[in-house]
């Protein structure tokens, strides 16, 4: 469920939400920088944001959770090795080149965390960096390096707002969401559009509280919040080289009631994980699938999976066309893989809370048709505007309008477990985007 | 690889190779009929083919490939009491509706299959039905008893091309391919352009042969030939509720060696695949990989799928854009999600040729990017018009202007099992064609 329903009629509304969600909490300062420079690998210039979030002094308490693509970034394998630290005062984070399987990618990462250190006067091992961007490029090191005093000067301790603007990059705007917790609070962004189908962590996603918290509890307490968020989420069903989810505790507030932290953390790190999937790159319908009676919780979120990576069922939605039979094709699919056999006869399947399946028989007429539709038309974020060159579709709006999604229920009446996962619909904006990403 | 090589310049000319391959083999007669009807679910009225195969006298020589999605059509659950039935005598398809999980399907089926047996003389469990189309509809049985003369009367025993032309959907062409065996001959039509990841048999393909060969043979040489060709396809990665494969033998040729029947099944099954995969909803570029060094089938098989169902690497290809990453990224997620670990440190990759991954680092530089973007716009067969409407985007051409496809290679060196797999790139034709498809 989702847990706030917000809407927005312009770009200054959601601007004016955001900026309620950005207060800083104690102990943190962020600042950022943009680099111009030319990539060894193509012809011509490139733009890169460089972002410092750092702690005014450094903690044991922090936990991260990195991805589980085969090949890992240069700065997941060095996360990897900051998790056994004695502590961490800082985050360098840049747009543009994700380092990943690129030659000297950990070298060059490791030099950037000690220009970082430098600068905030840390130990190297003490700065962690993430990167998002184009595979295989080498990071232009030198003009980083340069460019961190600059970064450092911006900082600031009031808002992360500017933080959550500069590691941006597909996304259309930033996403930011806040708790308060007894004497302190919580706060975290993302960001993320593309390559989002989180495999144990995901995208780059900073989480900053001011809460004294031990380091064990807080990284079981992010183990808990990831897995009913962002491991429920997809766009585009590919794994990113790169996903990070990083929570920091600077310690400077009482913590009353770690029952109170793990629940806001979790509701955080759910609404992060829906505003990733509503700014998705080309979204116009988040799609929810919330799967009952499964025998294990791995069948519930494949199922649910399932259904929102369909391409078939994906363009339907875009389309605000009803073609359910799409739905319980990839339902049947799912079902037909799964090693333990499911009886397709005993689900249900709602959509908009209309019973479409039963007992292996669809239930469609005129009229539930046209329900459907219009649930499908309530739950669009906007519609195509035909391109002014004829073939470069642009979202034409860079806030959400509102929170609602397209309801999918799947109960498959074979056991106790649920899961609800996140996806999103597929739209001429995605294939603009990402047939020619890097030019 | 592929068995054929050809380029066409127009319609006209790819009609004049289509001529060549449909003979049909002895014994055998098709015929057609079209339909106008109001289904019960939408406003509105719509159009059927039914089209029938029919045997001189019935066979017991046959085969069937059926779909294992855990919503299986009608006509799959008929077809699954059919194979043990004596003899077949015709198959009956029609378009438009699938017979998915519609109240009374298997009922509605079977009146269908009896108004053909009357019509050609059969008993009716010698009657298979096929049906491809809208998921979840009922099929206008009375409409279609009432056409079956008319279908009957258009019989012909010269040319298998209507056939091929009425059970398409929305192939933009008819796909027929042929082998000349010993005395005899084996041809073979295909329909299908989405809801493409065949799992175990394949949308629908119908194959005939005039040769003499018993049912045990029969069917072994046909799931041998499935198992390196439609099960190696994805268009869209969703896997149809109605696939089938039907191979039909006359018995009126003497068969010399069933080896060579074999072979030739082989051949005529992945040609007809790839046809599939070029002809797929808005392809622009079909993508070839080839996976090498696997400790199994399964994995090398997992590793192709992986690839072409990347969307982002769909569209990094349909821009003609060698982001060479998201294939690395496709790979890694792949190997990250199997039990037996793979070691990303022994892979290599190559696309067109040209090493781009090897000991776990990329190797790009200005000179490769222009090498690799030439290899991919020398596999494009057509590129977007700007549509005349601003939204619709209609493929330009109804015909495969050659057969070249975008090469990738990918070496695991971790055993000694590979496999080939064929998917196509992802377009704007694919979501005008499937964001609103029934209407």
């Amino acid at each position: 469920m989702p847990s706030t329903s917000l809407s927005f009629a312009s770009t200054r509304e959601h601007r004016a939400f955001l900026e309620t969600q950005s207060g800083l909490p104690a102990g943190f300062r962020v600042g950022s920088a943009r680099i111009t420079f030319e990539p060894a690998e193509v012809c011509g210039t490139a733009t890169m944001n460089l972002a410092l979030l750092a702690l005014a002094k450094p903690t044991p308490s922090f936990a991260l959770k990195l991805t589980r693509n085969a090949f890992p970034g240069a700065p997941i394998v060095i996360g990897k090795r900051r998790l056994s630290a004695p502590r961490l005062g800082a985050v360098v984070v840049n747009t543009k080149i994700s380092n990943v399987c690129a030659p000297g990618g950990v070298e060059s990462a490791e030099r950037v965390c000690a220009a970082a250190a430098r600068a905030l006067s840390l130990r190297p091992d003490e700065v962690l960096p993430s990167s998002t961007g184009v595979i295989g490029w080498q990071l232009p090191v030198d003009a980083m390096v340069e460019a961190m005093p600059v970064a450092v000067a911006s900082m600031q301790a009031t808002s992360v707002l500017p933080a959550a603007e500069a590691i941006m990059t597909t996304d259309l705007y930033p996403k930011v969401r806040r708790a308060e917790v007894g004497a302190g609070s919580l706060v975290g962004i993302a960001k993320g559009a593309g390559m989002i189908e989180p495999c144990l962590a995901t995208m780059l996603v900073f989480l900053l509280t001011d809460l004294d918290l031990a380091r064990d509890g807080l990284r079981e307490a992010l183990d808990e919040a990831v897995e009913t968020s962002f491991n429920r989420i997809s766009v585009d069903s590919d794994t990113s080289t790169s996903d990070t989810v990083v929570l920091l505790a600077s310690g400077e507030r009482p913590t009353r009631s770690t029952d109170e932290f793990r629940k806001a953390l979790s509701r955080v790190c759910r609404d992060l994980a829906e505003d990733i999937v509503r700014n998705g790159e080309g979204v116009h319908h988040v799609i929810r699938v919330h799967v009952t009676g499964a025998p294990d919780r791995a069948t519930a979120q494949g199922v649910g999976k399932a259904v929102v990576n369909s391409p078939l069922f994906q363009c339907a939605v875009n389309g605000n066309d009803p073609n359910v039979g799409r739905l319980l094709c990839a339902v049947g699919k799912y079902a037909c893989s799964v090693s333990r056999p499911l009886d397709p006869a005993r689900f249900s399947i709602r959509m908009g809370g209309e019973l479409i399946l039963e007992n292996g028989l669809m239930r469609l007429d005129r009229r539930l048709e046209e329900r459907l539709a219009e649930h499908l038309r309530s739950a669009q974020l906007y519609a195509s505007l035909p391109p002014a060159d004829g073939m470069t579709f642009r979202p034409p709006i860079a806030y959400p309008p509102h929170e609602r999604s397209v309801e999918v229920e799947v109960d498959l009446r074979s056991g106790q477990e649920s899961a609800e996962v996140l996806g999103a619909d597929r739209s001429h904006e995605y294939i603009t985007e990402n047939a020619d990403y890097r030019s």
